[in-house]
């Protein structure tokens, strides 16, 4: 027996890695171990990445065991079913059951392999978490570069008409022509508010900083680092009643759960467009149809929806000027390869005892 | 008889202005007449604007006479039918006619309404206009915002997959939906090429910074002045050979005509995009449509066509992955007042013998 990095008694750690590496257990006493050395801790993933994306993780995994969910999840964004080889891990990293977090004995750190938290952002879930002294991290490094082009690839495209552009063929003076010329606008500047300001935010305001736009923010705990305004609750409809864009990365929470409702598309500058690539649970889908059928809303950019996909009958489906994609926004051809380098890096500084990045508890 | 601004002998000029203030002609000598004071200057115009800003025009060229053309263009793109009304014209403003222009005895300075100026673009029109001490500036500024703001709407609507997103109903893990994940990528680390460097090439770069791109710029006389490196001649196939994205801003001219020919496609590297909002005609379009149809390139971007728009039976209409808007790079809302506010500060700059904006001779 001998103590562990939390100072706990265990039992000697098997080494499969030096087994993989080729080495004998008798070259194991001549190895030079890296400063950093570690037991062996046992890393439960419960979600599917593809086989090269996996080779990855166990090769930077080095001193870890990697327990493979018997149903992992089908994307890092979807629940994954229960498995209770969790109870075996000190390390879970995917979309992990909160019940079974929370009944593990031996469990000192989650991360969640995205950047939403839903399941996992209740006051009791993080009190639970502290108290027994598991660290939470989460994903949202890995998805603001893309979430953010995502957000400023749905305002361009506004401005810039795309969608009816692509599709016109027209002569250069005709009325078709002047229309979509006269229906461009600069977003140079124009105002955009931005609710749930994280990560991506942070990154949105970096590549909207060139347009020299009015840019604010709305968060639920402002901390004052901001690199834009960050407004009060009570100021937002004020806010909301000014802003040319509004821009919705709110996260689902009980406090965030239908907060676009029909009061606060009303409270919108007439004429604005709404974009939503936060929780498609966020909007209250009858007012934000209203808002566009009536015009009152220039358009919507939605990358979620509440359900995901809309049922093919799904009134917003057909109402103007309404764009939807299958909530892509965080996905890129490197996508599930960042999402191991981050959880390495995270890996790294849990051993040394750094900072963690993204860390909630 | 007295001198005008060019030291040349005229008439007593008309004041229109005065009638048109309210005032007689018998209060015009209580006028305190402003610092820049200039005599009466005859404006010819030939572009068909909007009568709100016909009178923003009227009313901001104090002084100045405003001559219609009997047959203004339909836009500001559009070449408009000769008028010898020009040659009463001390400045011409919108699409004058070269041969016109030439001819005339009086024209001090020509100021064209677009940002191309194919028409005029040669070392003989040049050499003429310098020999008649006839002053040329164009409109690049008015239309470099919008059109930077188009490439990076293009860049980004490629980069999020966004045509194939927005016509995608797809559960998340689907095959549809990792393969639109997939298909994304990030600007980031990518890199630009951009041919023809100058006030839209500029913007662009501005827009691109925070992307921290890999940018280098193409043009036909360096200035050394330039954000990026700019490549020469010699270098262009190579840079080709590297570059994700091709995006070319070459202004028409017979050294740039068919500039992108098979050869120069074929030096692009594999797999990238290209993008055109210059001229239609600087493009081989069998060549164009040959590099998408054998997947060496990934797709392009076109607001230019040759010619505009394509007829219907264009192979480029079906070409894979060919997206094309109807020559809109340049509109915006406040497009004309931007026009009218450019040439209103060039007539100030003119009057007042300041360097004057967008100057080609």
């Amino acid at each position: 027996m001998k103590e562990n990095v939390f100072g706990e008694e265990e039992d000697e750690p098997q080494r499969p890695w030096l087994l993989r590496s080729g080495l004998t257990a008798e070259d194991s006493c001549l190895m030079i171990l890296p400063m950093n050395f570690s037991p062996l801790l046992d890393v439960f993933v419960d979600v599917s990445l593809p086989p090269e994306t996996m080779a990855k993780l166990r090769e930077g995994a080095v001193g870890c065991r990697v327990i493979m969910s018997r149903w992992p999840a089908v994307s890092v964004l979807a629940r994954a079913e229960p498995d209770t080889a969790l109870a075996q891990a000190d390390i879970a990293f995917g979309q992990p059951d909160p019940g079974l977090v929370l009944a593990s004995e031996r469990l000192r750190w989650m991360h969640v392999a995205s950047s939403g938290i839903t399941r996992y952002d209740t006051p009791e879930f993080r009190a639970q978490l502290k108290q027994k002294g598991i660290v939470f991290t989460h994903s949202p490094s890995v998805y603001a570069e893309p979430c953010a082009n995502q957000v400023l690839c749905f305002m361009l495209a506004q401005s810039r008409v795309l969608p009816r552009a692509l599709t016109t063929r027209c002569p250069g003076g005709s009325a078709d022509w002047r229309a979509l010329r006269d229906g461009c606008v600069l977003l140079r500047g124009q105002r955009a508010l931005i609710l749930g300001y994280g990560a991506i935010g942070r990154r949105l305001v970096e590549l909207l900083r060139p347009f020299d736009m009015y840019v604010t923010a709305y968060r639920r705990r402002p901390r004052g680092d901001e690199a834009v305004p960050v407004i009060p609750a009570e100021a937002l409809n004020a806010a909301l009643a000014e802003s040319d864009h509004v821009v919705n990365i709110l996260p689902e929470s009980a406090e965030t759960r239908g907060f676009f409702d029909a009061a606060r598309f009303a409270a919108i500058k007439p004429g604005a467009v709404f974009y939503n690539i936060g929780r498609g649970t966020t909007v209250n889908q009858k007012a934000l149809e209203a808002a566009l059928r009536s015009g009152h809303l220039r358009a919507a950019w939605l990358d979620v929806t509440d359900p995901e996909p809309l049922p093919d009958d799904h009134p917003l489906w057909t109402a103007p000027n309404c764009y939807i994609t299958p909530h892509i926004a965080g996905g890129y051809s490197t996508e599930t390869e960042s999402l191991i380098r981050h959880f390495l890096e995270n890996l790294r500084r849990f051993r040394s005892g750094e900072p963690m990045l993204d860390r909630v508890v």
